[in-house]
């Protein structure tokens, strides 16, 4: 059998079960390791990594996006958690006929983001490679302990919710594949998924909130990353498609090119937005909350329920049968 | 200009540059960054990857071996500042076609050395590959923040010591490109190369010594990590031909197929022992305290001078030239 036919999530099981998490220290299988501290703060560790001909083609993103983008989602693993970004390490494995300009260029990008998101870098690997060019990030963090997120913990009840749109990155990779013209709204969508911008503000917020029970990132699709979070909590959603957030970007791009806007939200991947589950008592307070500081709201799209890993896509009411690709990395 | 024709110093330097460390954080340029934690220990990160076709060929090197060494040469880094590895991070990126038994027996090889020297895996991340396979991994250490060792703190005058034999990593490599048969000692040469032993209790206890000024691990080559060590200690040093260390398996098989064993030694890499200096006053007392601990001796090759980045090497006493191909991961 190949690791295609095994695929992604099925290895890192196999992984989990052979690398255990310990009584006190939380390991693979949620967005970030957490490692408790001697006083009130955890570490938190994640490592990401972006490999060309997988997640970027060099022949489309400048060496500048992409030095951003490998911090930004990083940075999205540790914002998942409630948490704060603090050091990162870079490993690079890079073909030598690779320009000396473009190797700065992307070091320009990494120092931007790491300035923006308050990331100090310590330290890295550099390599040559053959062929292909590899780029990882280990991005450590801190959240006070009791203001730490996980996955495993929505409830039935919950309200489902994400902080963003979702579908834009998915958007500008499909318009920089089929080369469409570059109108505005198309260089919105490119810009979403060469520069995302992470909530790491309304992250740390969402973590002093006991009413958020559940959150992490969407980094893989809305389909792929809640079936992990529902798989994690014993537990089942209902999602309206009518109520997944689309740009108005998206929406115009889409109609122009008889895109599917749902499947690009749903399956996409890279948005790199919080998704998070809060008791539905407390939904209108804690909306209302985040309204007043971040003047933009949460988009309710569901709700948890008591049916472990059960997904039911609704729309106007009525259950739908969706038919989807789920991301693979190893396809 | 290429990132071959730069070379790996420089764009080290440039990104040392562009990311200082902090007056309290040592960040880019010793074999780990060192963080101080709240009490007396500090936390070391550092992070090495394994790259297909620059540190390893699949159809020479086993699977098992392979995660092995992944960790391992992590372990070594940690290890070199005279501190305790405890928490590794995996990346991987894995051809599709690669087979699910290929991926387990990486995943025996990482567990195995894992639970050798202590290592707990929390988290990772696994990833397709158009070609090439890229393994990564970042391992954070602990070290009491009184036993850190640094290779900035070299000082004229020192006793330059090499806790194992240089070369026989290099001499497996070549035995394996070149294909010789595989007697016992060309064996012991490949199992070097393979399945490094890391000097976990050599380095911890090397921390300890206050007469030991400066550590470091030999992963690139003497010549080339001692250079590292003078450039960032001031100094210089004088190194004796004859007293680097040449196990007998690596003199065996140089004399038999007509290989240079100094050459392999000086400029070979992946030895993954530590390279070391000691007060002269103090040598003779510390090198009795390891062996009385550890059954073997440390090797004195040389001493460290009054001449910033001044090398030189000596047979019988007399000055001589080498002409060496220093290692470069992007060549």
């Amino acid at each position: 059998m190949t690791i295609q036919e095994w695929g992604e999530d099925r290895y890192i099981s196999y992984l989990a079960e052979r690398f255990p998490s310990t009584s006190d220290i939380l390991g693979i299988g949620d967005d970030c390791a957490v490692i408790p501290g001697k006083k009130e703060f955890s570490w938190l560790v994640t490592t990401d990594a972006l490999v060309e001909g997988i997640h970027f083609r060099t022949e489309q993103i400048d060496p500048k996006s992409l030095g951003y983008k490998l911090i930004a989602v990083n940075v999205s693993d540790i914002v998942a958690k409630g948490g704060e970004p603090k050091y990162a390490f870079f490993t690079l494995a890079l073909p030598k006929n690779s320009s000396t300009e473009w190797c700065k260029q992307l070091c320009h990008g990494i120092h931007r983001a790491c300035k923006k998101y308050g990331v100090l870098l310590l330290g890295g690997d550099t390599n040559g490679s053959k062929r292909d060019l590899f780029l990882n990030v280990t991005l450590i963090g801190k959240v006070k302990k009791k203001n730490v997120k996980f996955r495993c913990t929505a409830k039935p009840g919950d309200i489902l919710c994400t902080t963003g749109f979702l579908g834009n990155s998915a958007g500008g990779f499909k318009a920089l594949e089929q080369k469409i013209d570059l109108e505005p709204s198309v260089n919105r969508l490119i810009q979403a998924h060469f520069c995302p911008e992470i909530n790491i503000l309304e992250g740390r917020w969402l973590g002093q909130q006991k009413s958020v029970h559940a959150m992490m990132d969407i980094s893989d699709g809305l389909d792929c990353d809640l079936r992990r979070m529902l798989k994690a909590s014993g537990s089942g959603a209902r999602v309206e498609i009518e109520s997944i957030p689309i740009s108005r970007s998206l929406q115009q791009v889409c109609k122009k090119h008889q895109w599917d806007a749902n499947e690009l939200a749903i399956t996409g991947g890279e948005d790199y937005c919080l998704l998070l589950t809060i008791a539905s008592s407390d939904f209108e307070r804690i909306n209302r909350a985040f309204q007043r500081k971040f003047l933009r709201s949460l988009y309710a799209i569901g709700e948890i329920i008591n049916s472990p890993n059960r997904m039911i896509y609704t729309k106007n009411g009525k259950k739908i049968r969706l038919k989807l690709n789920p991301f693979n990395h190893f396809s």
